[in-house]
């Protein structure tokens, strides 16, 4: 049997895991609220994050009663602070879930998502989803190899996005500025969770190689580099 | 004289507000780089986020080094904590200043902001200037006063971002779709380099009065609130 201090950083591995696993189904959900435009489930969405934002705030409980009683040093510290910053990861990512939803609930019963975006935007919803669930594995496995799977999905969560980028910039866009502009943050809040995401397997890698994946560091503003073809934006 | 805890702590305090006035000094510098689509000036807020990086990463080995060392309890184990927080907000909104940079040189020489909007985003880019400043001082003093005010500065910021959206939805906007999809990027920028600001306010005054200052929680996605007329988004 593990000891009182062992299951207590156990139990914030757990609640990592849970709110991962919430924020996942969040997105998934958010993005059929939004491809569908069905009111009900992204009410259901927007009023979920609730839980996400309580688990974040008992984990944090949890976290800082942990550094106070046990006062844990060296692998277990790190454990600890880390733990913060994921859940931190997981709260935010949970808002951008929110995000989606909302956009799905302001447009309703019109739809945000023009039918020709609307593959584009299933498979950024689905890929999202993908890579939280890959995140929570990562949490669970500790596996280092899968996290580095995620930096290779998060190139394909930017290949979506420029391709969401290449249909808003094509001289033949048809669906006006406010659609333009509702596509633009969609695409800014599919790429944010993925990002999210990738940092939270990166703090494992971090956890148990004890070095910064910097190199797995997610390029920003993919998207208009893409579209403009400028470098190293 | 204080003792060498104290002085750790103290200097944890100062690495954060030397964060705040760098990403403070880098949003200002980015909008003029972008609204007199200046390169030199672009090039050099993107370099200078290099030093925001490395100061939140000695801040981090300083905090989790204190942890180990002193193992603070109660009020000092919350500062700490509290802390690696504050400097994962002004690390993120020095990579919002940066993004700002980045969208300046990729539209140079043209420039990404059309000239009836460039005292709106000026604006926009000396508020989310005030509002870090304020934040810094807030981590000096303590002053929840001062923090509560940063909720109004957000307010404007808000409207701001509002009158922003009336402009891309406006029937006459006649500058484009790449020139709405910059705009509704740099928008989101500004909303949530303020967004960070605040929240770093928020996080002392929960170090003072021991309490989450969640009514002081900013609201996400005004600008499509403001511009549908919708309530609660």
């Amino acid at each position: 049997m593990r000891d009182a201090y062992h299951e207590e950083l156990d139990s914030i591995g757990d609640g990592l895991v849970e709110m991962a696993r919430l924020v996942g189904s969040a997105i998934g959900r958010a993005t059929t609220a939004m491809l569908d435009s069905d009111l009900k489930l992204a009410e259901n969405v927007i009023e979920a994050d609730q839980r996400v934002d309580e688990l974040q705030h008992e984990l944090e409980a949890r976290a800082i009663a942990l550094l106070a009683r046990q006062q844990p040093v060296a692998t277990d510290l790190r454990i600890v602070v880390t733990s913060l910053r994921m859940s931190a990861d997981l709260e935010r990512s949970g808002d951008l879930a929110q995000h989606v939803a909302k956009l799905a609930r302001l447009r309703y019963p019109d739809r945000a998502v023009p039918s020709d975006l609307h593959a584009t935007i299933l498979e950024m919803g689905q890929l999202a989803q993908r890579l939280m669930a890959k995140a929570a594995e990562v949490i669970i496995t500790k596996d280092v190899d899968l996290a580095l799977q995620l930096e290779q999905d998060d190139d394909a969560m930017d290949l979506l996005h420029r391709t969401l980028f290449q249909h808003l910039m094509d001289d033949r866009w048809k669906h006006g500025i406010e659609t333009a502009v509702d596509v633009t943050l969609l695409g800014r809040y599919y790429e944010r969770f993925a990002d999210h995401a990738v940092s939270v397997a990166k703090r494992v890698v971090y956890l148990v190689t004890g070095e910064h994946a910097d190199e797995l560091q997610v390029d920003v503003q993919p998207e208009i580099q893409a579209v403009s073809g400028a470098e190293g934006a």
